[in-house]
């Protein structure tokens, strides 16, 4: 099956003059702004052409779909405030040029999707979300952005556009390319990443609470200082993590927060957020035993008592092992050596579609790392070796 | 010199009932509230009573001036916006009873003042900087509250009170009385400590900036994380501290933040206040080196950069030692065996009446080292006994 590349770059590059920030290649398209949506409207088009039947759920998500049952790829075409302008736009707009090329040629049944709302104005992955069940529509809709607009004011912004919702029944699975957004393609100068597993997440509000003391009256051995607690506690869960990591694993201090905050006082009270990843669920949990007795540990030197927020919970998603596999050979085919098999650090729609169907992944690399920025981009040559790898993969999943 | 401990103790409790919080015996007496007004002009009536020449200058500090040269002793009456009782409010009242008594036995000259914005609503030890040459009055005018009030504004409240500028010529010296507002004594169960040197304080706002990067898709290993170097610095500094320090310099890192402090970013940025106090300037000196090559150090080491802010330096102050002997040989005759030599921590009105004159500070013990909080309290035998040194060192530099 042979996909034009010009004609993907093209569609591609037109895609992001809707919202062009007029920095480097940057777009502006927050899900439901008039960008995204005149995106989407623009989307139906190219389905239509396509030869695909355009489709649209209440939510906002647009497919493109084939006849009879058929093999869904795509990602998002919504951004970040201030995104990239590959980020889920790279998927979709792959997703497209596979589709209609298998249409035009007689090929297998692929079906197109960008999902709405990926980059969380009204939570996170919120099409994907709601399309595979796993939020309420009705729920979500009472949720607010940051200036107080709810998903039901948003939405009534592409009600001209809804047709019905789409029924998962008819996909045999679900393929998403996408940037890397991280750097180990682009310092290994590899161009594929075949995903094993998007990782799983534990995230714990800690806080510390000990003694808030005049900084200039109270002695060293008699303060309860609650940031020396999250640095003391910081120190140790770093030495102690050593033997249990692996070089995926991944763990963030991200937020931190004192109070009073105030450089003459002693910091009474010091919360700050907790999280790790890991592809590994049983890795995930001895992670959590350390967290917890590191912080009751140093709480108990130091006079301070500690807190523990609810733990944010997300489990590892894996791969299907036949898509991953027919991606393997693709990549192998399109890009010898210069691929490698890595988890996904970061969520992505695939692990809401994960609920309904086999899924897979494939990563393209992100130059110098760079994502959800307007510098985000990734060498033309392997853009197109990603989309030539999806083609080889629904090749060879439909013989 | 006989001084009334009923008299100064119901003085001090009359006080109290402007702006009373009605919580224990806080109170909420900010400078230039109407509860501070009121104070002040209580306390004009409480002068004139004593044989005192009441006296308010355009910043709003209040004298009670004896005739010809006088000692000058007090402290000041404005409280935090949630204050104890004692504070500032200790030290005015206890140099009213004994320059009452002083009076009324013909003992020597005592002047009394309290000054005013100690807690810093317009700064800092508003009234006393303005007061010994060191702000420009015009100048601070200019200087807004949280509120958005400038001093300017706040000072039309107190201009039916002033009565002219107070030459400090007239003053051979000035004695504070203060609660200690730390918890040396109170631990150490003694009632007095007699201040060696209001200690030096150096401040430098620090940032580092690392990589602001994705916590899912950012491996460890490739992380310039600005949060990891704050909490590096701080252990390190803390080691490197050990061998330089007394048991009464204090260090302290009391304002953090992180940008963009979300807890699925690793942080790019951290700043954070770095402040230490010392009575002995060359260690000021050598702790700031300290500081700056552990920062330096590392950045260097983790791939982040380090921006020094303008440093705040505030010298130690000497007390006068003839003053300060005689409030010694004063709290071996009240307290024998339960008083100490010991730095101030704190800053206090002292530093600023410096400048001027001869100063020298006393304290007696804050329960549990409790201050700026309603529950801030002071054993009234310890109050007692705090005044009667007082009464002491007067007679004792009259002789």
């Amino acid at each position: 099956m042979k996909v034009s590349s010009e004609r993907f770059l093209r569609d591609l590059h037109e895609l992001r003059s809707f919202g062009a920030s007029g920095i480097g290649k940057g777009v502006v398209r927050p899900a439901f702004s008039d960008a995204d949506i005149a995106a989407r409207k623009w989307l139906v088009g190219r389905f239509t052409d396509a030869g695909l039947t355009p489709a649209v759920d209440a939510m906002g998500n647009v497919f493109g779909l084939a006849d009879g049952p058929s093999l869904l790829m795509g990602s998002h075409s919504d951004s970040q405030p201030e995104g990239g302008w590959l980020d889920g736009a790279l998927g979709v707009i792959a997703a497209l040029e596979v589709a209609r090329v298998a249409k035009e040629t007689g090929g297998p049944a692929i079906s197109v999707v960008s999902f709405q709302d990926e980059e969380g104005r009204f939570g996170g992955l919120t099409g994907s979300s709601v399309w595979s069940g796993y939020s309420d529509l009705a729920e979500v809709d009472a949720v607010a952005d940051y200036d107080g607009v709810t998903l039901k004011d948003a939405r009534s912004g592409i009600a001209d556009m809804v047709t019905g919702e789409i029924d998962p029944g008819q996909f045999k699975g679900f393929v998403e390319l996408h940037i890397e957004q991280g750097l180990t393609l682009d310092a290994a100068d590899e161009q594929i990443g075949v995903v094993t597993e998007i990782v799983g997440t534990r995230e714990i509000p800690i806080t510390f609470t000990g003694q808030q003391n005049h900084a200039g009256t109270t002695q060293m051995h008699l303060r309860r200082d609650a940031f020396q607690g999250v640095s003391a506690f910081n120190t140790l869960l770093n030495e102690r993590l050593r033997n249990v990591v692996t070089p995926t694993t991944v763990w963030t201090i991200g937020h931190v927060a004192l109070h009073p905050n105030a450089s003459s006082i002693v910091p009474g009270k010091a919360s700050f957020s907790m999280q790790w990843r890991d592809g590994d669920a049983e890795r995930l949990r001895r992670i959590e035993q350390i967290v917890r007795d590191t912080a009751e540990e140093v709480a108990e030197a130091r006079g301070l008592t500690v807190y523990f927020g609810p733990m944010w919970e997300l489990e590892p998603t894996a791969m299907d092992a036949r898509l991953r596999g027919a991606l393997e050979r693709g990549a192998e085919a399109v890009a010898p050596g210069r691929w490698r098999r890595m988890p996904s650090g970061a969520l992505h729609d695939a692990t809401n579609v994960a609920r309904l169907m086999p899924v897979a992944m494939l990563f393209v690399p992100s130059i110098g790392g760079i994502s959800h920025a307007f510098e985000e981009d990734t060498d033309e040559a392997d853009l197109v070796a990603g989309l030539q790898v999806l083609a080889e993969a629904v090749t060879a999943l439909n013989d």
